[in-house]
């Protein structure tokens, strides 16, 4: 998709017997159809297939991974249109002025990826080129080739998996389904299973009411199922947990029921709400064990860091930040059930880069349950993949990891994130080459079954 | 400044391609003026501009680096001249005789850049060259241009920051700011704010009667407000903190008062001993916000491991050792309440390296007053530089840093550190350059203000 | 050794200037003899010097590396022959047919090197060459030229250690030392010095028995040093320690004694059953200092993971994870005590690689007695030992390192380890080199020294 100013050759080894091994094996799969079993880009994006909005709306105020440098940068919030309806053109602008300040981030990255690969647009964003650049992208966003789902065609999207709430009735992947589009939702229950979330209660009874369940623990866990069930007549392959900490806990069913009581109630301490969200993380890996859901851990971020911040714009607003991660304790009530169960499958993701080769790749190289989940946010660039890839590949190989996840909620960064990540593989492969570690034909089935038999098999697609 | 035998292109990366872009970067800011804005040289060295002593007491005496690793290889630190009055012949020839032990290492790297780049002596340290070098290095230091102030002069050094005592009088640097000498000093409380310090009753009631202030927390912050003020009349910029935990905390006034007075009594218990830290921390911040000093955070270095080496030796000798840090949780009580404020500077500095990816770039990435410190101590080296621009460039780009810091007491070392951490951001964007990930116009821009702009924006220089 | 299909150049460098430095450093020492001071590799395989019984069992069965990633990928351990006898064909097919998942580990390139370099095989390892493979290793493995002895002179070997119980009497070190073989035994105490192990009393009572010492703390401090006394004098130049953390406390000789019938009667918690491990740690220190014995200390393991699988299959058998380990404070006792004598020397070894740059190399470059343990289990892999020479190396530089270790009860995997080793070292000095860091002849010097002088003098060999 790149036009001419992009080097076609960009992210790959720079040493020209690694480069041109690279370019090889990134050519076997830079057309290859996109598989995206995680993300967050709405499923009636598609559904109702509107024209988007205007470029900041598109490209700026909803990606924290913008919003958040600019604000660093002394930019405020609501200058951004993040929770205010600023002028676009002006949001376009000021992000342009400060555009320099994104070289050599990966939100920069993607941002050109997107202007050329998407747009065509290969004139560099300053100051100066602002206006164009906008009115260029106005021009195309009008036509009918720019909506949602001629994107998603022209994207070469098999499969793209949303992050909804158990509630969901999931009408819009129902329908899209129909018409052929793969939308498939993923269950993430987050704030019915944390007794420390914001109206923990009140989720907790529309769950139960919604599935006529007793307030009971075992009510509970199957109003659970019941919605569970829901999502894999949907389609759902996956079930999605953003944890604080990667902590499981195996209580008896009366200590359970005793404690869901206290939770309920509002009278468990932060120790016993700490407590009961693992034994909730343990009894969705029973659940997983049922129904096949596989189960995404996403562990380890301080969420909501600036309470001024959150309170004036709301979560997802750029100020989660990681936090040292351990799973081998924290896991272990879990694996001790279900760890050797082969059909469970349960994909571990990190901020902190410290856990990949330290527990990680070890874990997930002995327990069949466990695979090795992509680098995530803050490590879905381009260094810190290669950094991921030498880290876990010596103990764990290639065929443990979960293939590339974008995770994304901006869906025209959809592509140059796959891109990049199939980039970053090519060199690493084409360096384990250069180096006499594998041979070409080695490299050149494991670059195949990186962006297909891989995640097809983790994700049960 | 090099003579022959150094490679012109050292440190630079070595394939073709890289190395080439590399250098002309490289060659734009190579000759630039040094900003200094945090290290340890004594005013007194210039104000009094004596000439050096002798090359071991020069070179290697005072020099920690140095030192440490040649008593761990079992020389003891008397024989080095550390608290004796060794020969400084026998000294520079033990040197001599373990140079090779310092072969990869920063210090070694740095001490042949020093005999090179300012002595102009190219010949390879070694048993049999030790006297010829020692001599060599002794009539230089005879004659005027090895004075401090000449070579301040040919080092091309612009500002010079020392840090300082709270109760110094600051007379040098006021002497050689009249004579034009950039040289301002740097206000580090430590020993004042931290009571399981040495003397730490005996600190305070010396910085209440420097500023005839009452024995209670509000006449003690009013003194500490007193000396700052001092040191900006100085031209200091900055506050210097060094803690073993970057942790903050946030007081009501009573709470404050009575643990003050706890704590000067000698009745604190190590909690809260820690949490008096935790809340002066804070308060240094209330007051930056005041006074506009930027404020440095070295935090996570566990202080004089060796308790027969810190009582025969003093601190300072070689074995303060990195323990594992964390910032997210602890400076959060600080950055609830001064994180959004613009104009507050805060530079977090770590020896733990896996802060970088994990919560240096993500919170510098996010608040305002926040800035990634260089790399520091142990990891101010070429390697460990490369590392760290790898780690927090791709969430935060380059302007979220601090630009490089030498932080030594070795003065004739800031030219070899400086051309190092240039000779490294040329290497680290010379890459990017290759691997298409920014343009050739972007990396010269960012080598330019890597030296100028962005350190002169977060000191306020 | 290698054939023809294996690329003569693997592992190193891929640029051409340093591929041709490595090249001419690996070529110095590529077959220098195999010091090998810490192993798990059994004496009576040389004693008794019988033929290997078959591929499975050689190669496979006993290489928890191995097993494990299969294990991981769906293949039970008892399909692998792991505490059953699988017919050792089945269980090479299996192997053969998963081979492609070993593609990039360190695993998949030893037993590769092993084909290539031990049995001549260069054939590429498939479900199709499986069979002709096997056969072509139980031919060669019924000839005299693949008994154990003879592998041990065709590989170079010169010292092989092994690692032993405190109570073993050692007599096939002492049979094979009479006839020339140099097989030295390590102290290996963990399970009489840890109350939680499994037996610790019978553990302690059969010590006791056997050294005719009293119950009492002195006592059992009598009988270690016996046994102790016994290694020395078969030539034992080593202790080793795996903690799960390296902790250490310096009690009083009552509150030892006391503290030693408590664990004894089995009436101590937690707490103080990981209070007598750390004292004991600490006087295993003192015991070095007397006897002169290199302490081996392998941290921060959580041992056998997986209960089931530790119940069916018993310990080693993949499901030791690595856990975040810090040094510093826990360590700090016993340096108090003994870290500046100059003739005690204590290997570190982690497999939580954060503490390289952060804890070993700056401790390790200060005391006199510690060293830097060579990377470790899961980090011994090429890249890994890439990542770690970067780590330790500018500030503690070559010579407090511990030269390589193979760690290995692989007997055929030694050969391989230590050439990974040689060759990843040749290319970190090459790049040192081309970088202008280090001279050529620096390079070639330690390039020498990390295969010979070095682990002599560490090992005391």
């Amino acid at each position: 998709m790149p036009g001419q100013r992009r080097d076609p050759d960009r992210l790959l080894p720079t040493g020209s017997a690694a480069r041109s091994i690279a370019r090889g094996l990134y050519e076997r799969v830079a057309d290859r159809a996109i598989l995206s079993p995680h993300g967050h880009v709405p499923a009636t994006l598609l559904s109702e297939d509107a024209a988007f909005p205007d470029p900041a709306r598109l490209l700026v105020v909803g990606d924290h991974y913008l919003t958040r440098l600019l604000h660093a940068s002394g930019v405020p919030l609501d200058a951004l249109g993040v929770g205010t309806d600023a002028d676009p053109r002006e949001v376009w602008r000021t992000v342009a002025a400060h555009w320099h300040r994104f070289a050599g981030t990966a939100t920069g990255y993607w941002l050109e990826e997107e202007l050329a690969g998407v747009f065509g647009i290969e004139e560099e964003l300053t100051a100066t080129s602002a206006d164009a650049i906008y009115d260029g992208i106005v021009t195309r966003l009008a036509t009918p080739e720019f909506r949602p789902r001629a994107l998603f065609r022209r994207f070469g999207i098999e499969v793209l998996t949303t992050t909804d709430d158990p509630l969901d009735d999931l009408g819009p992947h129902a329908a899209l389904q129909r018409e052929g589009y793969r939308v498939l939702p993923t269950f993430r229950p987050d704030r019915y299973l944390d007794p420390s979330a914001a109206d923990f209660g009140t989720n907790v009874e529309a769950l139960l009411g919604a599935t006529a369940a007793p307030t009971t623990f075992t009510g509970y866990l199957s109003a659970l199922q019941t919605r569970r069930r829901h999502f894999v007549e949907h389609g759902a392959v996956a079930t999605d947990h953003g944890v604080a900490e990667p902590l499981t806990a195996d209580l008896d069913t009366s200590d359970a029921e005793a404690l869901f009581q206290d939770v309920l109630a509002g009278r468990a301490g932060a120790d016993r709400q700490r407590l009961f969200r693992a034994h909730m993380l343990l009894q969705m890996a029973r659940m997983s064990v049922e129904d096949g859901l596989v189960m995404c851990i996403h562990a380890g971020v301080f969420r909501n860091h600036s309470t001024t911040t959150l309170e004036r714009f709301g979560p997802d607003t750029g100020h989660d930040i990681p936090v040292p991660t351990t799973f081998v304790a924290g896991l272990r009530p879990l694996l001790e059930r279900y760890g050797l169960e082969r059909d469970l499958h349960i994909v571990l993701f990190t901020v902190d880069e410290t856990t990949f080769s330290r527990e990680i790749a070890p874990l997930a190289g002995f327990y069949p349950s466990l695979y090795i989940g992509a680098p995530w946010w803050f490590l879905d660039a381009p260094d810190a993949m290669a950094r991921f890839r030498s880290a876990v590949t010596e103990t764990a190989g290639f065929y443990k990891g979960s293939g590339f996840i974008d995770d994304t909620r901006a869906f025209l960064s959809i592509p140059a994130r796959h891109d990049t990540a199939r980039r970053a593989d090519a060199g690493y492969l084409a360096r384990l080459v250069t180096e006499g570690r594998i041979t070409l034909a080695a490299a050149e089935r494991i670059a195949d079954d990186l962006v297909d038999a891989i995640p097809r098999g983790v994700f049960k697609l």
